[in-house]
């Protein structure tokens, strides 16, 4: 297919169309499972067809199964970003189309992919006033990465405590195996984390343990501490600690100055989840929600939730980025007397679970350039004012209550009364399809989550959601009565 | 920023204009390690620039530093693919950004998303004509999935393995402990495997064993068995075997029919990674190479390297797909008690290492459609023809050889003569920067490999690149007599 028949513009004219568009399309979908494969053929076509017929298929076949997580009607889960600036470094980098990788003894793969990665994780590090020792600069031992999702960087994180545990503890006891010590290996996170954490372990063959939150749903060092005593008197080797800033559930904040000074302790590996909330650090009046970050080991959030860079895009940190290597290169003699992962010659291969990756960092680069750090900021703020807007109007009817504090642009609320009046306001929340919402459970308590997700949602959609929530829920509450 | 703004017109040009000049661009960058950093700013810009000065800073500070997988000059690694619709694809992909996963008991974040790739991984199954145990259909047990790469499907099918196999043993001695049985797993690769096998089981804390191939580097029945026989006297227990049909170094095919009837006897997890070559076995005349597959439990390859889908599209099918969920669901109770996971409703979470997911299976949508079983067949066909014309033009110099059958579209050759004579031609080669080699080793024989990779590749840009090796084939003779 020559370039010139390159039927790109007719795609950017869709898109535009049906981003400009999107307030009018139902949010939320309403097919039945299986409602697609009867709608296509059993099998691909023997010879081609038109560019026009696919794209009148997606109106009648795509389309009807898609839930609009860009509709500014989308309240549910977290932001998954987007934006003109990284949809257009997105067409170049598949344009490009390199596999960023080095091969061994040469720096062939495309210098440019790595390279960029490396300066735009030092931009975005400096963005968030991380300390010094997580970028790479020309010397620096640490550095930035671009994994795909924080899942991934979790199991990395993981992964490379785990070698380092194990290196330490075979240094000291030559005679020990490395299933020997897997056994009694611990690793401890909050039970208000996401369940990637524990599925972390799950892969990594290690033990995890769930450290009970306060009544902030913030893990602390006292529940720390007790486990930690508790499973060394049991002989466990308490090796890792995920903390949380920005939980799924209610957006709650691990604290970090008491949890870090107790990895340093124990020397524990400490690696920090900011998923969603990490964006907000660009933000002076929010960095202080960051501060302890200088206890952990490696810190990941995803500019793909929050900060108007498109999925995926999970940007890790690590301080020592020999931890992040000498987990997956086979041969750790070859790692000491490499000068490969130099500043200069950064090896990605050797930091992430694919081999193969996209030049992801061109969206960065887009990104970061035509916004500015000043329009990702506002972008942060106006959410935040949103969640606040929907928390005050939530507060003025005293037939909810607000369950959890609002930092973020997440709103945990619910109707007062049972579990069973709020899983029916949600359900006719649900059935309406004038927004989408999903819920959480916070202890006992079952709440609706209120996600400020839309890059177009504007005030008047806030509003507009709230007065159809309270008006079923007082269908609900008049069902209760009746 | 308003979708009117959308400069994405402007981005096909750019992206039209440097695939259809991309022959006239150097293939292979003359930059060196660090070129890119002292080019752009210490620091993000807090006020937003034009996206005329990124345009320009391509041509400036990027494209000086990419190698140019897709110019017809390319002849490295192996082929990466690009087309067209799958580029047009991926825009769309971009633009509905949504998240691909189910939440448990909602069918919620994108039903389309799920549905099109449970159908596209039976379209392309088909094509392949695999055994109707691994089609999702709407009763099957088996079906397809899209990973990231072929190192997550290796990983994910050890998992798998693993999980299987403890449960097994588990049920007969459930005094066992989950460490005590890994201690003693092991698995099987053939020494000419790709090093993401060995990684993978680095990252599954077990024993990975290379098994010695034969004279054409194929994985074979006596080599295994006598592995098998010495790990199982020795207290091991054999779980896996990774066959690979499509070796990294010089294509050559593990023998199936062997292997596949050893892992049945033996009760071992078969998976099968043909990341390159799966693609021919769309033409019928190379289907054959794929027999025995009906002996695997996995089987994976990727579309982004030879089926003109672009990065990332790894495709991999399972015969029974509670094989895969089981190892990543944290509730083995939970899954067996779920319809969620029917032929119906498949939640790719439980699938694959991270949680969310790009709307990948458009791509290949777009693909088939666009090109049609027959045009994707054309260009399978096209690249084996062009690697025999350089096969044969090899040939016919008898002061150069073949090293490995060829049967794809990979030629593996050097200069008769010493490993120190290939080493000099290859340099010769990559400093003349005219076209783009990597090399491999087959035992200790130092080969250059020759890799058909280019969608714009064509019989005169083969027959420049000979004529080019030859000349400098020609200085390095003389360079060693002088």
């Amino acid at each position: 297919m020559d370039a010139s028949e390159y039927l790109g513009k007719e795609m950017v004219d869709y898109v535009a169309d049906y981003l400009e568009g999107i307030e009018g399309r139902p949010v939320y979908p309403n097919v039945e499972p299986g409602y697609l494969r009867p709608l296509i053929p059993t099998e691909a076509p023997q010879e081609p067809e038109a560019f026009e017929d696919i794209i009148n298929d997606l109106e009648k076949i795509i389309m009807p199964g898609v839930t609009h997580w860009h509709s500014p009607y989308f309240f549910a889960y977290f932001p998954t970003a987007s934006s003109y600036p990284s949809l257009l470094a997105d067409m170049l980098c598949g344009a490009i189309g390199c596999i960023g990788f080095h091969t061994i003894n040469s720096y062939a793969a495309s210098p440019a992919c790595t390279e960029l990665e490396t300066v735009m994780m030092d931009w975005l590090g400096k963005m968030l006033q991380l300390p010094e020792e997580f970028l790479a600069g020309t010397t620096g031992e640490g550095g930035g990465v671009i994994q795909g999702s924080a899942s991934e960087a979790t199991l990395v994180a993981l992964l490379a405590a785990r070698t380092k545990v194990t290196r330490r503890l075979q240094a000291a006891s030559p005679e020990l195996t490395q299933a020997a010590i897997m056994e009694k290996l611990v690793a401890y996170f909050s039970d208000q984390a996401h369940s990637s954490v524990e599925r972390a372990g799950l892969i990594g063959g290690v033990q995890m343990k769930a450290i009970p939150s306060d009544g902030k749903f913030a893990m602390r060092a006292s529940a720390l501490q007790e486990a930690l005593e508790q499973d060394k008197a049991a002989g466990l080797i308490p090796f890792l600690v995920v903390a949380t800033l920005g939980t799924t559930s209610c957006c709650s904040f691990d604290n970090l100055l008491e949890v870090g000074p107790i990895c340093k302790k124990e020397d524990m590996w400490l690696h920090i989840d900011a998923a969603y909330a990490g964006s907000a650090f660009i933000c002076p009046e929010f960095r202080h929600l960051l501060n302890g970050v200088e206890f952990a080991d490696s810190f990941n959030f995803n500019p793909h939730k929050w900060l108007l860079v498109n999925f995926d895009c999970s940007a890790m940190w690590v301080k020592k980025r020999t931890d992040l290597t000498g987990a997956f290169k086979l041969d750790p003699v070859y790692l000491k007397h490499s000068h490969q992962d130099s500043g200069l010659i950064t090896d990605y291969r050797h930091w992430q679970i694919p081999l193969g990756r996209r030049f992801r960092s061109l969206k960065l680069w887009f990104v970061f350039r035509m916004f500015g750090v000043k329009g990702l900021q506002a972008h942060i703020r106006k959410h935040v004012q949103l969640a606040h807007k929907f928390e005050s109007l939530v507060r003025q009817d005293s037939r909810f209550e607000i369950c959890a504090e609002v930092t973020m642009g997440l709103v945990c609320f619910r109707l007062k009364g049972s579990n069973q009046l709020n899983e029916a306001l949600l359900q006719r929340i649900n059935n309406a399809k004038k927004i989408h919402l999903v819920p959480c459970h916070l202890r006992d308590k079952f709440v609706l989550r209120f996600a400020i997700c839309s890059g177009m949602v504007e005030s008047a959609h806030v509003q507009f959601a709230w007065e159809h929530i309270r008006e079923l829920g007082e269908d609900v509450l008049r069902a209760e009565k009746a």
